[in-house]
């Protein structure tokens, strides 16, 4: 594969998830200007073919204007083998199984691809140039629907045996819990996933006047900030759960940083502070020394960004 | 330090106890024949320095009778900065507190000295010739009156950012359980530790006559052999509490191999059988295809098995 010999090399980075596929070069996505990506609808192409097609098309408007791109990283919403680039399975994204996307990719861009789970990419980014800079072994999640989550080892994303390392939301809080399809009990994500809270909320609020389109994060977060003891017993409770499994994990991995992100980690302070304090009860003073629990500092472009990073960083390593 | 340029050179390993430090030679060790150790008994040694001394005088014997030796490796039973070979504290050993133990050893005996915490060593002993030889990603484990553990990463040690990592006994596997002197609550320890394994015992045969000295998991086990169904009951309950944090930790790292040693372990299939079954039935088949669950290969020498060849594998790296 030939690729240019820049000054300053660039990548472009592919966030492809269920509902649409975000691609953006990593200086635009990192500049303070112009961070808007192109988008793409997931759902207007009906096969494996229409879809990397048009995203091929995106990517090379992209390279016409900037010309110093040199590889190109992708990030998906699944189980892929990140050595062969081969994705096995994608959450939410009918008919894409057993697909060599690296391979057709890069016959077609000529640059060198890299594919990757996306919360591995999110937790790259967060390391690179987010809330874990500096770091050296990381634990981010993502809260939302479900429960995502990836790990740095002594400065490296840390894959697994079969590249399937990181599912908090399958970390199990209680032994004796509610069992969910994999027949594991007390999943952290029957209890916390988006759905959850919201069902947690119309049971606390319960005789209260359901909201428009019922009760979110969102909400609770908004009655918090008004003082509403209820919505502040919400995040405790959800503290607690998180709690459980992330002071295992410290236990497990002795971890510089937690980065938490998604959309139930924009309950700030009313999640963090409890979540902090309910951790650093749980483990040891060495482990709780060097041990920084924060919040993500990218939101949506994570994906552009740490997938683009981690593929301008192997170019750069040679 | 100068160590001489030998073609088959060969390290010492000790493995300080509470109880004893036993001191070999890996070569020895790892041999058929002549693999007792030299034992001294902590609580002859009143003072850092005597025990050091009877150490020393040992080492040096064996350096007598084995001219190629290079380097040191030693495991003890508590906190240690590995990189500086400080010993924290020691967990059982009264005034083992802030010791430059390294420092100390390198001055007298004038080769390379690696310290590590014990359940490391069990890990990599393990990783090196034992249960994990050739796999990358190994969770050791020992179950005794507590539980210890050691972590591969990468073909490496994983110590974590403050040499903590790898403590299982640790893990939550009730966020409502009882709280243990760290403020956990649901700590494998709390269940699954020696002690409570006894008082397990007691209360699963309640009115039959107590066996003298009191019940224990060896007991249990050849009741178990027997055929006695509440002996094997109870090994399906310790199954289910450590199933569920290895299903957590599989989830976490995908990790291929789970070795579990000590005197709990001592039940083999009363207690594997179960828990791989459970294991198994609460990962995903991505995970369990690469995930090996099996117990230790070696007993007692394991501690110095494992330092000794930590040293051993570093000198040769350079």
């Amino acid at each position: 594969m030939t690729v240019g010999n820049y000054k300053n090399p660039c990548s472009i980075g592919i966030d492809f998830g269920g509902t649409s596929v975000k691609i953006g070069a990593l200086s635009e996505m990192l500049s303070d200007e112009n961070k808007d990506p192109r988008i793409l609808i997931t759902s207007d192409y009906d096969s494996v073919q229409s879809l990397i097609t048009a995203m091929v098309n995106v990517v090379n408007e992209l390279r016409d204007e900037k010309k110093n791109i040199v590889t190109l990283g992708c990030g998906v919403p699944g189980l892929v083998d990140f050595e062969l680039g081969h994705i096995h399975t994608l959450t939410n994204v009918p008919g894409w199984n057993d697909v060599p996307f690296r391979e057709m990719l890069e016959e077609r861009l000529k640059i060198p691809i890299f594919v990757d789970n996306d919360a591995n990419c999110m937790a790259y980014a967060e390391f690179r140039y987010g809330a874990a800079k500096g770091c050296s072994n990381v634990v981010a999640l993502t809260l939302g629907t479900g429960i995502g989550g990836g790990l740095i080892i002594g400065g490296k994303l840390y894959r697994g045996t079969g590249f399937a390392a990181g599912e908090l939301g399958n970390h199990s809080i209680d032994y004796r819990g509610p069992e969910n399809t994999y027949g594991l009990r007390g999943a952290l994500e029957c209890y916390m996933g988006n759905r959850q809270i919201c069902e947690l909320a119309k049971e606390r609020f319960d005789g209260r006047q359901e909201p428009v389109g019922g009760w979110n994060p969102q909400i609770v977060t908004s009655l918090a900030i008004e003082g509403d003891p209820i919505a502040i017993e919400i995040w405790n409770q959800v503290a607690e759960w998180l709690a459980s499994a992330l002071a295992s994990t410290a236990w497990l991995l002795n971890p510089d940083a937690f980065v938490i992100g998604g959309g139930i980690a924009c309950a700030g302070d009313f999640l963090f502070d409890p979540l902090r304090k309910k951790i650093n009860n749980q483990v040891s003073d060495v482990i709780a020394k060097d041990l920084k629990i924060v919040p993500a500092h990218f939101g949506k472009e994570a994906g552009i960004i740490g997938s683009a990073a981690q593929a301008l960083d192997k170019y750069n390593q040679g």
